[in-house]
């Protein structure tokens, strides 16, 4: 038995250089020792092959027939989703390369009630399909889901903020999300391993038992439940698993299987899949090499790979779509950056992935991400470059920044969060509204909309003009009230997940002892400071309804708005960040959790600012949001470099979980060639859509 | 609506003596205000009535029916068992005075999963019925059980201590029990009151959200959710018990439904009623005078109630049964007592109480309990004493010493485990067998039956002679090892309680802030003190096995035996119990506990002693235990008296949730009248059966 696996593994690695990684598990070090940078052209890419157009064909005659069928072709209403709830199914069984779905049938909904029995029924409900009474039964009499969780738990306070959205997309009524499970393991070990390791983690945790280690002892049994689930899907689809990947076809299957059973579980915000090009480009390389695959048989496995990720799909709500502009599951994947020993990580395989954007046409998912550094090859900027321009899906972000925070194996979450991958988690926090709280501590806590308290009874301001000082104080006590209330809320958030909606497949594909961040994010940024910046530098007069409520303002004169890189406002937005950044950090965070921040509202900002009154900026009730960290639409005078200046002034190490930066590529808009500034990491419009639920 | 209220009150409150009791929720503060106490005899006792003679003989019927169908009549098998799960029941509707069963059909088992599905399962097959396959997909699938989450935790260590029965009768197959909801409450207040107090105590969690918090404001939550469910309870056996109970029938029958709701919701190892019979005379007594009723009528409610208790039953498996002898639910009801204030809270309902023993023959359960006191009216102490010799039905325990730590109205969980009803609860730990320790401590950590190291590998023991300083020295290192492992075994078990089984329905009848006692327990105390005794003062010779294991020991000389007021060796078991609660003591303990110690076993000693080998003190491997603190069989040969003083030497301050001593009162035993000795908590065998599974 031993002896056999010994064997097996001897095959499977035949040809890997040696390392730390066959001792231990360690996807980065494998990689570092056995990936083969590639400084080529795109002249080696091939087309779609025959089956992979039939098939690709009948994925869009199924996206098409699902569109005019309402946008659902089917949904599960008995069967509860799990990694082992339903029989193999498949699109076209002879022509799929990779397989594996998340149901018995293509884009038939799972049903995840876990997360909130109510939500589920409400997204079956919504497209005229019924839960079953016994299955609502189970889940509101013996199984209680994450959002009941929460719900027992919010204090008024933290209802009413919610109502009144000064906290909003808060992750309580769907899955967190932005977890991702190092699912390379699966090719490069086989679950074997990987639950031999697991079980070692689980033996270790002994000594005094306090409650923190129960549960990770707890977490870590889930995990190899999880595993073992894991192996029993590959059965289902005629797979063993258990023993690592033999060759590139096998891994790019393994891998996916891992990816599988992290969807089939949980239904998150964002359901990202890592860095797996680079890894995977090391077996395609070894069957080339050995003339076991052509180029073609390799795009063809990357294509239907990718075929897979497009037709991940979940039960949603309309609320969830309409204001998503679509059903995102954010299947991120994170492609080239630059390994620490100088060379880059781009392969063949790179290529391959941004060429399933000409072989299937162009798609918003997965969500292919280029980490991009000025050391990247020229050829494959070139190539990116001209994708981009091609088909608009791609997202950049600054690797010679996130790399310093991350290193060289991390992956991008949704959209902008970065974490190393299998090592690294986060608990997604949505956001706080920072233009709504300026105007809580101008009115003393009273919602300019709704007419009640919902923040401190704080003395409000009673002048006509509004003092550049006052403002401040008052508002500084408004984010230090809104700071403490918003870490409270996530808290119990996240205490609730993991005990009703734990991710135990996506956390089994990570270490012991993960570095966890408290991801908490901001939006209004540009109004707050615009804002600031008209009462400092201008005369702010405030208007009043009947109660004395200030509803309104009348800015007299001009003053400096934030997008001209102009430090006088631009000083107000980092103050700002920081300041509240500083206030999050002061509270207790749910499991020691490092406090994190992200100014990347996308488009949800439309909401934001539907739900927020008038501002001293002179935006008007109602009027949205500029995007992320964006100036407010047009304020941004002094061309596109002033703009993106004013942004990059943010620093990164009060808003480590990103700062977007709305941007639409026109050629003319930058005048020259410089696409990325310093010091922020930018998000490139794809078409790609808002993260939270609000 | 709100007058309506204040009017319903009024009436049900009518005629009671005002107090602290009508603003906040205050039984005891009602008890003290309102209560007769009763110093005349039993002549006033009514008969059973007719209608009493012929519910009981169907109720016996049943049983006897029950037993001729090999000890369980019917089970649910597809029914999860909840508060409102069942339509009303009834055993002869017509003739019933107070309802409510625990399911449709009186003596039909209920399905209770939530402790263990397995545990449900192996019930349930070894009568020949099967759980659903559904129901049992739900409870592996979806809904987690108390059991399967302490099995993930367990360390492998734990796992061996418990196989090798150093620590046993751990409550991680089954409900831990020994919780008991003051359901006194619903009578005197109402549901609605209750919810409206535990919607504030919900709300009063606010601040700074930390696990500890949000647990408990999750649980409130629960708690509330059970209220709405008794009221539900009640409207289905067609009581409102929204508002409080309006006479002497309602007030038994309200409080019986919070009961019932516990055991529908329950399989605690110890489901005990509390303390009811003092607060229900004041309904009685208000009635009787109003001419409402008669004495017959009101010894006819609590005749049926007693009846009610006698029938609650649990789906148990056969090996639980035979350890128990039976399957008891230790219906423990405490009767009597003094009040703080000098007055016996003994009245006409403490006797109707032990009347019922001779209205419907003896019987186990409930298990009377009166709390003696020096200071109970002789008229009172006369009837339980005659009660005690008709029907060996009745348990005593010192009221003059728990008073002192509980005050006066405290009752007794199971056996011995005293609590302020509504204020104090229990994390109920079974037993850590300190005669096996002994022998751990001998063998350096190798288990004498098992011959597999256990404990720690500390140097054994070499010499063909014990040492007295030696072993002491060794056997307070192996102490020290057993105390933390018996600390984290139950941290891991009672988390996992809290979070799979808590026991919503009894906490909902208690304070929002608890005392929680993190109740441990030893086993073998006078094989050990016996053992040291010997080491001591005669000469311990080792006999080992062919792989120098101490299987045997030879006694050269006598010693002194404890239990027989030799202070020489009761010193030692007081030092014995002394350090070991010290030890457990040092620990921390889940959710800041605090850790009580009690000697208490009464049946499974045999077990025990099965699972032990050869001890130093002569007895052999195999051979039971004493019970308790109890002298072993025939070594106390000083005499009844000396051999009680000997176990009143062990301070209760080391030993605070009970010492038992096993005592059969044949009236020359004792040569004079005095039947308690100062010191000890002392429960005369009732027949009745030991409180833990091993």
């Amino acid at each position: 038995m031993e002896k056999n696996l010994e064997e097996i593994k001897e095959t499977a690695w035949q040809g890997f250089a040696d390392g730390a990684w066959k001792k231990e598990i360690n996807v980065r070090n494998f990689i570092i020792k056995n990936f083969t940078p590639y400084h080529g052209d795109d002249t080696f890419l091939a087309p779609a092959t025959e089956r992979t157009k039939k098939l690709w064909g009948k994925c869009k005659a199924l996206m098409q027939e699902e569109t005019r069928n309402g946008g659902v072709l089917d949904m599960d209403t008995k069967i509860v989703s799990t990694i082992t709830s339903h029989k193999a199914g498949y699109i076209d069984k002879e022509n799929e390369v990779i397989v594996g779905l998340q149901t018995d049938k293509p884009l038939k909904r799972a049903l995840q009630p876990f997360g909130g029995i109510r939500m589920a029924e409400t997204s079956c409900k919504s497209y005229g399909y019924e839960v079953d009474k016994e299955i609502s039964h189970i889940f509101r009499t013996y199984r209680k889901t994450h959002n009941q969780g929460v719900f027992d738990v919010y204090t008024p306070e933290m209802k009413l903020a919610r109502h009144a959205a000064i906290l909003t997309g808060l992750p309580d009524a769907y899955g967190r999300g932005r977890i991702i499970g190092d699912y390379r393991r699966i090719a490069l070990y086989g679950i074997d391993r990987l639950i031999e390791d697991k079980k070692k983690q689980h033996e270790s945790i002994s000594g005094t038992m306090v409650d923190d280690k129960i549960r990770l002892k707890e977490e870590l049994a889930e995990q190899i439940v999880a595993l073992n689930e894991m192996k029993e899907l590959g059965t289902i689809y005629g797979f063993d698993i258990s023993r690592p990947a033999m060759n590139a076809r096998e891994a790019v299957q393994w891998l996916y299987f891992g990816y599988l059973a992290a969807v089939k579980e949980q239904n998150g915000a964002a359901m990202s899949l890592g860095r797996t090009s680079t890894f995977l480009d090391i077996y395609i390389e070894r069957d080339l090499k050995n003339g076991v695959i052509t180029e073609s048989e390799a795009q063809e496995m990357i294509d239907h790979f990718i075929m897979k990720l497009r037709l991940v799909k979940f039960a949603r709500t309309p609320d969830y779509n309409s204001l998503f502009s679509g059903d995102p599951t954010w299947v991120t994947e994170s492609i080239g950056g630059m390994a620490a020993d100088a060379r880059p990580l781009v392969t063949k395989n790179s290529f391959r992935y941004l060429q399933t954007l000409i072989n299937l046409d162009p798609a918003p998912e997965p969500n292919l991400t280029v980490l991009w550094s000025k050391d990247l090859p020229e050829n494959f900027k070139k190539f990116a470059a001209k994708i981009s321009i091609k088909t608009s899906s791609i997202q950049y972000e600054n690797d010679d920044i996130l790399r310093v925070a991350h290193g060289d194996d991390y992956a991008i979450a949704c959209c902008v969060s970065s974490m190393v991958v299998g090592k690294e988690m986060q608990f997604f926090g949505a956001r706080a509204n920072l233009a709504k709280c300026l105007l809580y501590a101008i009115n003393g806590g009273v919602d300019e909309r709704l007419k009640v308290q919902v923040g401190p009874k704080n003395r409000p301001i009673l002048n006509e003009y509004l003092d550049f000082d006052e403002v401040m104080e008052k508002y500084d006590a408004m984010m230090e009230w809104l700071a403490w209330l918003y870490v409270n809320t996530l808290n119990c958030i996240h205490y609730m997940h993991d005990k009703y909606c734990y991710e135990r497949a996506q956390m089994a594909l990570h270490d012991r002892d993960v570095k966890r961040y408290f991801a908490t994010g901001v939006a209004g940024l540009s109004v707050v400071a615009d804002s600031l910046s008209a009462i400092k530098y201008a005369k702010v007069k405030t208007i009043r309804d009947e109660d004395g409520i200030v509803t309104d303002f009348e800015i007299e004169g001009d003053y400096p708005k934030y997008g001209n890189n102009d430090d006088r406002v631009d000083e107000l937005a980092t103050e700002i960040v920081h300041r509240f950044m500083d206030k999050i950090r002061s509270h207790r965070t749910y499991r020691n959790s490092i406090p994190t921040l992200s100014i990347l509202t996308i488009t949800s900002n439309v909401i934001y600012g539907k739900k927020t009154g008038s501002t001293p900026d002179g935006r008007k009730i109602g009027v949205p949001f500029a995007p992320g960290a964006n100036p407010m639409h047009g304020r941004d005078k002094s061309g596109a470099v002033a703009s993106l200046a004013s942004v990059a002034k943010i620093p990164f190490e009060d808003s480590q979980d990103g700062i977007s930066n709305t941007f639409s590529i026109i050629p003319e808009a930058l005048g020259k060639d410089e696409l990325l500034v310093d010091g922020a990491v930018l998000t490139m419009n794809t078409g790609c859509t808002e993260c939270t639920v609000d």
